[in-house]
């Protein structure tokens, strides 16, 4: 099976804000909706640091990823980062998320990115297991550690 | 206590080298000479997902840190992240790595960054507690996951 994906420019915004606004209210992010454009639009205008992909059909997607790049000196050049990931819930357990991973691999591999990484929820055991199968290793031995600036 | 700290530039590089050789062999990190020089370069030259500091006197520096940049829809802005800290063990215990994560902390936070993260072994309480004492709190309920690409 395979899951369309396509990468959000500036004029996927509306199609895009209805999605985090989704996601941002399932986690308990609470965010205005001109600092969720503000943090989204750098990335669709094309900056360095990251890149958001829309999941499902173009007109009327489904999901979105948003990537966020950044550089390992022991993986010996760029990594990347899944910032956030949504599936609409009436969509979900299809494997549309597992897929738009796999394929994002694909093309970041190929682009020359050596790791890929991503933050699960110790609890959430169907997640793990859903990026275990995408191909991600659990650190079990490590944490993140977070200083707000 | 203030620890000097400055931006590397590609002519820091042979004062590097030897720094981040001791760092790797402490943490098992095998990297040939050239990949390791490949893996610091771009980050020495400008590139905008990362730089590389110095820590203490300029001609003869006991330590670095590098630091990735990227992209948090949540905080709504640019994020940085520990890639790789490291103190001479001569020189270690005196609080070099703590004050050099407080001043960047606040440099990065005037640049306008919105959060910094970096990742700690669960086992090394003494290194974690340092993290805390410089504002990091522990992400208890999350782990990373990573696929080699």
């Amino acid at each position: 099976m395979s899951t369309a994906l396509h990468l959000a420019r500036p004029d996927d915004l509306d199609r895009l804000i209805p999605l985090v606004e989704a996601f941002h209210s399932e986690e308990g992010i609470l965010q205005d909706d001109e600092t969720r454009r503000a943090a989204l639009m750098p990335l669709l205008d094309g900056s360095p640091l990251g890149a958001i992909y829309l999941i499902g059909p173009t007109r009327a997607p489904v999901g979105y990823v948003v990537i966020t790049f950044g550089w390992s000196v022991e993986f010996g050049g760029m990594d990347a980062f899944v910032d956030e990931i949504f599936i609409r819930p009436k969509v979900r357990g299809r494997g549309m998320g597992g897929d738009a991973l796999t394929a994002l691999s694909g093309a970041l591999g190929d682009a020359g990115v050596r790791a890929f990484h991503l933050e699960v929820d110790r609890t959430k055991d169907r997640t793990r297991r859903l990026y275990q199968r995408a191909g991600f290793e659990p650190r079990e031995r490590y944490m993140l550690m977070t200083k707000r600036l």
